[in-house]
């Protein structure tokens, strides 16, 4: 397969749904969009959740990072370009470039992905689909691989209840939602602002139903972090906003 | 005008954001592409928001009515129709069919607007759009108008704080988020066994940012009945869904 098979690109209509009180894209709509493209593009090239749910699989982002120039506006239209960075043993990296209606690049993203067997909960290891090699282009491409963040200790600012409308399709919260009860520890005065430059998240439980979630914040004039804790204290994400100065 | 030219059709993709966890388009996903199709029409006809913002007006819906044969699901495609029913003199009713990839009508629905002047909050009088008259089919095509829902006594089952992910473009809550704090006030388990064939909704007031809205709610064996009250303990909403039996 040519490189240029390996890079795939996605058009997006930015709905009024899927911009905050500032008019702009909203991060849990810009993450959902690119998340989306990882799953449309590898639908395309049959290793999507499609065919590995008949497998008893399925993909788990672990972390993604989202770099912002310029968010997008209602009604705009954006182009998402995504290829996969690497393919090792547990996990494979996807980057993505996001472009305006100008061709100016906007955004860029990378994002960690595992397989996990579904009965067992474990990872599976990747080198038993050695097929799915052949799309990795190992090429960032500029894009830096998202970062693991480290434990913080702040301030216990708010709690969220898991409710009906943060679970999916896989019965568990959906990935943007953590993101969203994060900036919901501020107000629409505070974010109109602010604006991201940099967000990284890494996921490490699943929050589930009902469960009580404990929003830890810490922050500085440039960056906030936040730790997301369950009923039995562990953290089911990580997060890091740089806010632009 | 002719009538074909007064139908419009858009076509819309299910993605996974947009499923609840029983795999199908969410209530609020749903309620969220009829409006958006209602704002594209408009648009596309010059009398959009786009439009109105500059003339200092802005379109406010005042009811809804979801008729529901079926769900899509996650990935399917659908077709929305819509066109104005009729344009009087403080209101006008758009109406909806939507089709599913068999060219099978799974949904109906019906909506009632009015034009907000931004500066006095009163409502515009539509008879100063004469042009816009030209645009109204007379034509229900079976689909009823939104009924008014009466007042109700029931139990007070939960509390929402308004919150930054709820505010829209326009600084006020998003027409389908009370809708979302009706479905949360249940268990995924408890709607996984339910399914909606019709919900209704009448907008009474908006509910701003950092007001807590009381969720009133009536049930018996096949309908439920909402009030949303805030602060002050007026109306901001009353809704009614009918389960499928």
């Amino acid at each position: 397969m040519n490189k240029d098979e390996l890079t795939q690109t996605f058009i997006h209509h930015i709905g009024p749904q899927e911009v905050d009180c500032s008019g702009y894209m909203s991060l849990t709509a810009l993450g959902s969009a690119i998340l989306n493209t990882a799953g449309d593009a590898a639908e395309k090239h049959n290793f999507g959740m499609n065919f590995l749910l008949k497998e008893g699989l399925t993909w788990v982002v672990s972390r993604l990072s989202i770099s912002i120039d310029k968010l997008p506006k209602m009604y705009d239209v954006i182009k998402i370009e995504t290829w996969i960075k690497n393919y090792g043993r547990v996990f494979t990296i996807r980057n993505f470039k996001i472009y305006n209606s100008k061709r100016e690049e906007i955004c860029k993203a990378s994002s960690q992905w595992a397989v996990i067997d579904l009965k067992t909960r474990r990872p599976f290891d990747l080198r038993n689909k050695p097929e799915w090699q052949q799309y990795a282009t190992e090429e960032s491409r500029g894009v830096e691989d998202p970062i693991g963040i480290s434990a913080i200790s702040g301030e216990l600012i708010s709690e969220h209840r898991v409710r009906f409308s943060d679970i999916d399709f896989n019965q568990h919260t959906n990935s943007m939602k953590y993101a969203e009860w994060m900036l919901d520890s501020y107000s629409p005065d505070t974010l109109k602002n602010r604006s991201i430059t940099q967000f990284d998240i890494n996921y490490m439980h699943e929050a589930l139903y009902g469960q009580n979630i404990k929003i830890v914040r810490s922050e500085n004039e440039n960056q906030s972090l936040f730790n997301l804790t369950d009923n039995d204290n562990f953290s089911v994400c990580r997060a890091a906003i740089r806010w632009r100065l």
